[in-house]
């Protein structure tokens, strides 16, 4: 993160990935380490007590620690030597057990899932709260008309409700998405240096448990330190909601176009201005998050990559994921906090979405007149008779609904009352309201869950 | 697929993907939209009876359809044009109704989710097979020594079962993985032009729920046109599971180096030869293995990628995931499928296992002794003199057994009798045979739930 | 290619890629081979001339080389083996010479590089053309006014040519680039067993540079077998080019919209046409060329993922690139193919142009009124006298114009005379026809060296 | 860059992208541009004193220029602000002229250029070093005896002259490379809003080419806001520049597993340890080569998806290159810088690399067996009969010259001393040595032409 890029995150999941965040997370591994070796009678509690209080990440050496990292290839190896300098200064027998029975990779690993826990809950907090805005906005917008628009071009009517439910469906199936992925993947990582923690000779797994219950994380069956499915998933996981945040971002885009003007994002000061332009009210918001969205993908194909890992640790593979998954983590997380930021105070101009609607002056209810003949003859003829009407009025520059009365072929079938009805973009929206409904109540039965 | 690449391939996979296989997945959605709408009143029996008839992929002119698809931007309206005149030819009052109500990109997903769910099927065969014969495997080599390696570097022995363990673990995550993904994704596609069923008046949501019925699809709550986080799951799900193939590859793909000579391809007439050198047994079936694990994650980016999609009907975006997606299956499944068929006939030479541990002249057990000697000493001096003790060693070429029982500082605290116990790699081994039981057991389990 | 992904493809470049071609440039090499050798004096010409007799694609069992290719690994071994046998049938002594000193690969690559010296022939044609048409466009439309449009929004008036001949300018180095990375790239690959030709005794070098002459490419250094910078760097340049091919097509796709309406796709019969809604005029060539460069990145990553090769020759690397550089190289040229073939036939309808430039009620002229006073005061006041304006103007409805001519800050400033100036678009362009003449004279003066 | 990623890195490139250095870069565009201004007319001369006085990043706010930039979109706009600020605080009048033209993306692009020109000057000063110690090495083992290895399994015997030279090939294609896309992408960015400079009236292309002889940077035809295949070209060759460090990296990597043992990263205090196992000498930069190998494709996708950048300026697309091109930038320096450090330290053991050749008891000869007897039966005989006698040696355990011998069919053709020689590795060699000359020499001019 620099000058350029501190738009694209939140400040709080970024937080989560700091450097002192890192180095805390593996120092609580340490601690806990220590507490659970205690419990398991593998250290005497004073030393456990001894190495805990030193596991501070404030008490270190930063630029030291960086510098050991460089020449050993891994964060754990100065910061053990450092941990064990601090104990040892105050309690020279606890010194003998600092990080006992462990490998650098455990520290690593399972300092990272602390991290990665904090981040999803910050996220899950920005996702229940999109969530619940959106739901409110789908039902106010149950029934407000837009032009549905396929293949970036107009199609049917349909309602603002439909479209954000379908953003909001989506966004349902991500909390599942992610708490499926949280339960599997947030766990221990704890295996000694070739997995078997033969360093703990037959008090390894007692010793596991013990320590997967201080951290309040998930046991797994056995050391995961080359088989990455689980690391690659919190990423891809995460790649699918940026994905869709992204989807949602383009389409507010497309809407806040100077020519389309349907939805806004807030106006406040100094937001999105220009440096030589004065009227301009840039979308930011919309750019981070199609920024992120463009990211994503290829970071989450870097981790799947990486996954290759040899043998009973990698190399290569493991050091590729260690700035690659955070910054997933950030981009998705910055990503979804603008939007949902945003959303409780866009500006949405109904007036001017039901203007729109007149914009192909009727061709929009070219579907409608053809499904309607399609009662009195074969749908094939109908959509031949009003397709070549569209042609006509398009080439002419007239209204389909003044095209079609003065066809006889159509007139004959179709009275004006009907024809009316037909351009009428309330009577042609099918199960839309229903839609919205089940959506909606889908979401407020999900929060509600959680809450209880 | 061509000439060069049949090897990546399971055949069945590729054949739930052949040209023949989308169109009968397009032609079983328009058979069960007919039938689902008389079941609804909206056509009556016998037109649904007579565009049934004509749903099958032999009556269709596939060079028509390609030059149709190409000019239209998809292959339903072509297919929809020839089954109207199919239908007309039999039942001039039926064809009125062939893909009554649907749009282009309701049959196009509906029969690609057929044609996913038709592949996931054989793939998860070949992924409880694997689950099965690895499950045997790693028991047989419970307690079987081999090098465990980090950053491609002995580092302790560990046993066989354990590698192997570990392996079948991330594939229990995985076949869990697909269930998920497969019970939130493989659903149905129908919403019409935008996605309200506008063209049903109001029946539209009981014709959808008639049609999943007869394609035994879930329903989702509303259309996902536009929102492809369904689509692009399963190629994230099947994206991790090449990463694992691709892990396991690796690892035997360097266990069968010249040099290493531990695990071996089954040798097979004609397998794994050089057009030029007599001697050669390559590892075909990792080489598929690792490019399938080299190619995937680029595709998957590609799918991520491509969500983005605009307002009710993406331009560009979906087109994207037509090729894409069903590459991601196809070279998963055939990578999964080359891996399901060698491991039961791995050769595994056990004798040339034990012998590599003696490559290092006992450097191997250096984290042993080192163990040993902090129980007398901090952890950090005893890893300070076994550590120079392995330099001397391998400067002078000597044996580390040697070298401690030569060092005073070392003989006073481990006897001859604890050296030698420190130096048998089976008194090292930790919890390895615990965990593969663990794992083991939780494959049985696993696998008799599905029979159950 | 499948039926869904045929309108990807440009049908003469696909033929490059068929399985025929790929056994004919495979049997060029080994044609060009016996050649080279008689001529090097290492086989008799009778021989070379029964070898070279007998590698015609036409005369080999396609589906018994899929099947020893399936089983070999590659396909080269199987080929080999059917051309000895072809051979021997009419000439047992030259049936010793097939292959003489070469290794599978050098076959495979040779092959594969005369397949891409087609393909890239074919593509610059497209290119040509493009650039031709373009600059055509651009020179017409030098000082048509169009909306310039910054973060979506409309920015300040421009002209089309410029627009254009920004387009044209990278085409203009995608044609340096892809002459630059032929001659580099577009070489021999000739090494036997381990690049030393070591089956050729002393012979090795003079033979290659025969070959090389045969087949006209270039001659390498020394075989390139695990070196695949060359191949991947095909990829690359293609990439780039998809991406600029992408982003005109989403400028097109852009202003195609049904809001924008000022430049469209071309119409044509059964083009762009829905199932269900007879109105549809969908910009087909608009989703197939933002559908590939949306999978062209992703194809590139893995090639360059793939370039990490062991040794002399990779187990996985090389095999991965097998199926994804033709990809890139097909859908690179397809959408390219879809750009040249509508450029020529786009209806732009320069009056709706002009007419959109209405849209803003004169804040498009916003910069040219704070230029204006920034001459008499500073440029941040300026910025902020102008800025509130329009704020002003947005709100109440009003025209920018008006809003100013009404604000006594401003008339003291700025006569009627003047402002009537700062709103016309035709006095604020700058330099854009001198723009668009220097692109327009760079792309003839290319053109012409080429025809020279 | 974190504390986790600090090895990843060269100390040099990354300053050139610390946010201390993106500032300057773009005040160094703001100091240009008044004085270009100034020289054309457009300012006094005292005014572009003025302004120049204050472009110092030391003078700035960091912290509100963050702000100021996550609220405006970018930080052109704070920076303009301060600079402003900072400016009228000396001189009132010369303030009305900051910035004065140029648009926020003129002054971010540019700053962005003129830290990748210094990035690329430090890389290619590696580089350099790197062709130079590699030549060094290739001449010095230009005769060494390796085994070639194909598969990841013996092939042949080649030297280890050859394997480097190899390297060294690609890697003057890559200075070539990176020579091209400086000369091509390194260029002003100057357009205005829009690109048409209209703000500068006529004076827009005088101004625009004194900027860029100001800044020594190449002068464009017009500017490329939104036509990103420069920034990405960049991207692209730095990608196919770090795959070429991954492949040799993976080379090394290979040499240097405990049981081939060929090959060393040079052995220094504190360099590749382990919290836990004393005797372990990590191979770090090979870690840190293969990690950025891994992550840079992904990188390199990333930006070509972000190519499809809308009309004058993006959203979303500009965005997503701010933090992605450095990372490329850094990740390929900074593995790039690691290779370069370890090659001339490189500890190779000749001895291993003659006595691993007898690994296979002489299957490795098998080829040159198979020629020779080709030269007296067909290929495919020779072939077959060398097959059946590798399957006996191996089945049996025995030497293949034994085997060889023990075969009537063979010693009636090949006598005892033509056998010794063909297992004389030596004399196998074909155009090793002479490939390895050639490549030096070519190294040696490509070097000497730089400094002349």
């Amino acid at each position: 993160m620099n000058l350029l890029d501190s738009l694209f995150r939140s400040a709080a999941v970024d937080a989560a990935f700091s450097d002192r965040a890192t180095l805390q997370g593996m120092l609580d591994f340490e601690a806990a380490l220590a507490r659970a070796e205690s419990r398991a009678g593998v250290m005497p509690a004073e030393a456990a007590a001894a190495i805990a209080a030193q596991c501070k990440a404030e008490l270190f050496d930063h630029a030291a620690l960086a510098q050991g990292a460089a020449r050993a290839g891994n964060l754990a190896i100065p910061l053990v030597k450092q941990l064990t300098t601090l104990v040892a200064a105050e309690n020279k027998e606890a010194a003998r057990f600092v990080h006992w029975g462990a490998t650098s990779q455990d520290a690593v690993d399972t300092g990272r899932v602390l991290q990665l826990r904090k981040a999803l809950e910050l996220l899950a907090g920005d996702l229940n709260g999109l969530v619940e805005s959106l739901a409110t906005l789908a039902e106010q917008h149950r029934a407000t008309l837009i032009a549905g628009r396929t293949w970036m071009q107009h199609a049917l009517p349909t309602t603002l409700g439909v479209k954000i439910a379908a953003w909001l469906d989506a966004l349902l199936r991500h909390r599942q998405r992610l708490e499926e992925t949280g339960n599997r993947c947030l766990v221990l990582q704890f295996g000694g240096a070739v997995g078997t923690l033969a360093a703990l000779g037959s008090s390894g797994p007692e010793v596991a448990k013990a320590l997967a219950a201080e951290l309040m994380l998930g046991l797994p069956r056995l050391a995961w330190h080359s088989n990455r499915d689980r690391i690659t998933e919190i990423g891809a996981t995460l790649g699918l909601l940026a994905g869709t945040v992204g989807k949602i971002a383009r389409d507010l885009a497309l809407h806040m176009q100077t020519e389309v003007a349907e939805i806004f994002e807030p106006a406040e000061e100094g937001r999105g201005g220009s440096s030589t332009m004065p009227h301009k009210r840039n979308p930011v918001s919309c750019a981070v998050m199609l920024g992120a969205a463009l990211r994503v993908p290829a970071l989450v194909a870097g981790l799947l990559a990486a996954m290759m890992q040899e043998d009973e640790r990698s190399l290569g593979g493991w050091h590729a994921e260690w700035e690659a998954l955070p910054e997933v983590v950030q981009l998705t997380a910055g990503a979804l906090h603008h939007l949902a930021t945003i959303v409780p105070k866009l500006e949405i101009d109904v007036e001017r979405m039901k203007k729109n609607l007149d914009l192909t002056d009727g061709l929009i209810y070219a579907e409608a007149v053809s499904m309607a003949l399609a009662e009195k003859m074969t749908r094939a003829e109908a959509h031949e008779i009003v397709q070549s009407a569209c042609v006509r009025v398009v080439r002419e520059r007239r209204n389909l609904r003044d095209a079609l009365s003065a066809d006889p072929r159509i007139t004959g079938l179709l009275s004006a009352a009907e024809l009316d009805r037909l351009f009428d973009p309330r009577k042609y929206l099918g199960a839309a309201e229903e839609y919205v409904r089940g959506v909606v109540a889908a979401s407020r039965s999900a929060l509600s869950e959680r809450s209880a």
